[in-house]
């Protein structure tokens, strides 16, 4: 068991450890962010590759253009179009090999040496790590006075490169950001011109609401196509068809297209056209449509008996959130407690979560927890928080 | 036609182009770097897919590990041992999407802005582009004197942070290099404590001649592995298999192990499970290797014709690169011609070459091109190239 807390010490790397605690039998994992694999199309994946692979062999195991195949570029444009992104073309999409790599071209491309992002913590900690070898510093968002905005660095008076942000059920916390505070968004990077990410690999999994307009949306002035706005959009077939797929893509504004293909390039040529041709395939046959409302239906009820264990459970002054949508519950302890303690004696009673502090960049808190709901049967889930419930509310009554 | 030309002014990237020519049906290409088509195992890929997507869903579609599944890993570090790098293990081996990644991964991990690479020109453009955003700068590789070696900086007198070559039937020259060099390098490497690597996607495409021990084997120490000498490998299926699987490996020595894997966490998180588990099962069932058979016999045709119509056709002065394998011959034209020239006059007579000069990092020669020989069949390759020397004889006319 101390093994799991010896991955943090020694790799000091969450993602790995995430990615590691998911194969474990002896835990249960509520750490991951794992889509729930009985989920997963395998047959329909199956026959999508032996099609295509059969059939268009000359070009789809060929290397293929650095911005992605064709139809799958018109075809996620007139997604986006769909959308409420009326002057989205092909040429503003970009696939990428998951929507992680999209954040790394976006680092490779537009940050320098202690340049700043703009961000709200806590954040999804891949894209700090996509940015790390570009040494950027970070800054809050600031969402005081009337019109939030970006401050001007201290030394140097300069914006920040670019903001970031996952509006729908932001990881870690599950948070969604209101229509308000979107608008307010898109209007401060269009008065300071600054481009503003909209990270969005979860908004097909809403649960329950309605979904507000994407940042993309509000930042497309309508006009003739290509795209030139101030939002970078990034999307994934991850969470509704399967993460192996590796297919993921970007809307870029038209001036900073040429940028990202060539880091793109850099990066790893193409990403695999077998892969692109068969997700093209999966979406036209609507594999992909079944597989997001089947998603929904089992991530409803995991969400729903989360959220009611936390309420049956968890001892008083223990706060989270209740996310209308995604994968995560963020968990707030009293003050003082020490959310590194709890994941050690988690681990030991059997149970395997996050830290709140590894989401940070700059100001951590060591008092949050986030949980995940996806990955777990539902009566598992309940056993879990039952368990988590018992070691926090132990550590409460040996630190009184 | 003009838009051949067009295309390098404007994006001054020519790996785009590379990649858009191969494409266009009204011209032949010497230009790229694409397999024959017609050697993909198309059923068989299917058949890969098909059954690792249908009996393994639930992990062959997950995230899977950083570094790569292990079975994979396994069987690469089996194969590098065989191929004398004894301490080679499973540790050592990071599963990349497609070899370019590797370097990518190299420069993310090592590189810092004006950190310098030692490396021989022409050299291959793909890892020039990979390190762009470290912002390096380059030097020769010393190979005067009675041993190579590397040259410390005259600013700060410190040395390169790391040599980069490819000792099989190099891109853009095709040349190998000799066993005595490669003893001098690594014992260079070992004496200056520099690590270099040896990127070799070619290595399997040998058409006559034995092959010299690689630079890996060189540097390990036959000891216990983990490997930890200072030579890093980077290998592919690419050439083998299909370039669309996107399947390459590292072998990392042991202390630089921990810093790649989360340099490629933040790159695409980890690479396709599904496309590492089919790639595995191509290697396991002998399809691979049944592959190369077939491409060395195809390719090593397409050789031939190249030379014997170089040979044939082209005027005096030119000379050429006669590989022993690989992908390119090199071709240098007299003293004053300038390939951007050829370039464009061979696009208007529907031939695709590259002018040499974007091979290089440091001193561009303007008087080299490269031609590919395997994407294109004998008959036509004659025909290309009898255009090509066509276009160079008016050239030298026109100048005279």
């Amino acid at each position: 068991m101390t093994k799991l807390a010896d991955w943090f010490e020694t790799s000091n790397d969450a993602t790995k450890v995430l990615l590691r605690l998911g194969a474990r039998p002896d835990v249960i994992s509520l750490a991951g962010g794992l889509p729930a694999p009985e989920l997963f199309p395998g047959d329909a994946v199956a026959d999508a590759f032996a099609h295509v692979a059969r059939d268009q062999a000359a070009v789809s195991l060929q290397y293929g253009p650095a911005e992605g195949i064709e139809p799958l570029r018109e075809m996620i444009a007139e997604q986006m179009r769909a959308e409420g992104a009326t002057s989205v073309t092909a040429e503003n999409v970009i696939i990428t090999t998951g929507s992680q790599q999209g954040l790394a071209l976006i680092g490779q491309t537009l940050l320098n040496k202690d340049d700043r992002v703009a961000l709200d913590e806590p954040t999804f900690l891949g894209a700090l790590d996509a940015w790390r070898p570009c040494e950027p510093g970070y800054t809050a968002i600031d969402w005081s006075g009337n019109a939030p905005g970006f401050k001007p660095s201290d030394d140097t008076g300069a914006m920040p490169k670019f903001a970031y942000c996952l509006p729908n059920f932001r990881n870690p916390t599950g948070e969604t950001m209101a229509l308000e505070q979107r608008r307010a968004l898109v209007a401060a990077a269009q008065r300071d011109d600054v481009v503003v990410i909209e990270d969005n690999p979860y908004g097909a999994l809403r649960y329950e609401g309605v979904q507000p307009a994407s940042l993309l949306s509000l930042a497309d002035n309508g006009g003739e196509g290509p795209y030139d706005g101030h939002v970078i959009y990034t999307g994934t077939v991850s969470k509704t068809l399967a993460p192996a797929l590796r297919v993921g893509w970007m809307v870029v504004p038209q001036r900073l297209v040429d940028g990202i293909i060539i880091s793109k390039q850099g990066l790893d040529l193409c990403t695999s056209p077998l892969t692109q041709y068969a997700a093209l395939r999966l979406i036209e046959t609507g594999v992909e449509a079944e597989t997001a409302t089947r998603a929904r239906d089992l991530y409803r009820g995991r969400r729903d008996a989360m959220l009611a264990a936390l309420e049956k459970d968890m001892p008083a002054g223990v706060t989270w959130t209740r996310p209308e949508g995604g994968m995560f519950v963020w968990l707030t302890l009293p003050e003082g407690a020490e959310s590194r303690d709890i994941f050690d004696r988690a681990a030991a009673a059997g149970v395997a979560i996050v830290p709140g502090d590894v989401f940070y960049a700059m100001s951590p808190s060591r008092n949050t927890i986030r949980l995940n709901f996806t990955n777990v049967p539902e009566p598992v889930i309940a056993e879990a928080v039952s368990r988590l419930a018992g070691v926090i509310a132990d550590r409460a009554r040996d630190a009184a």
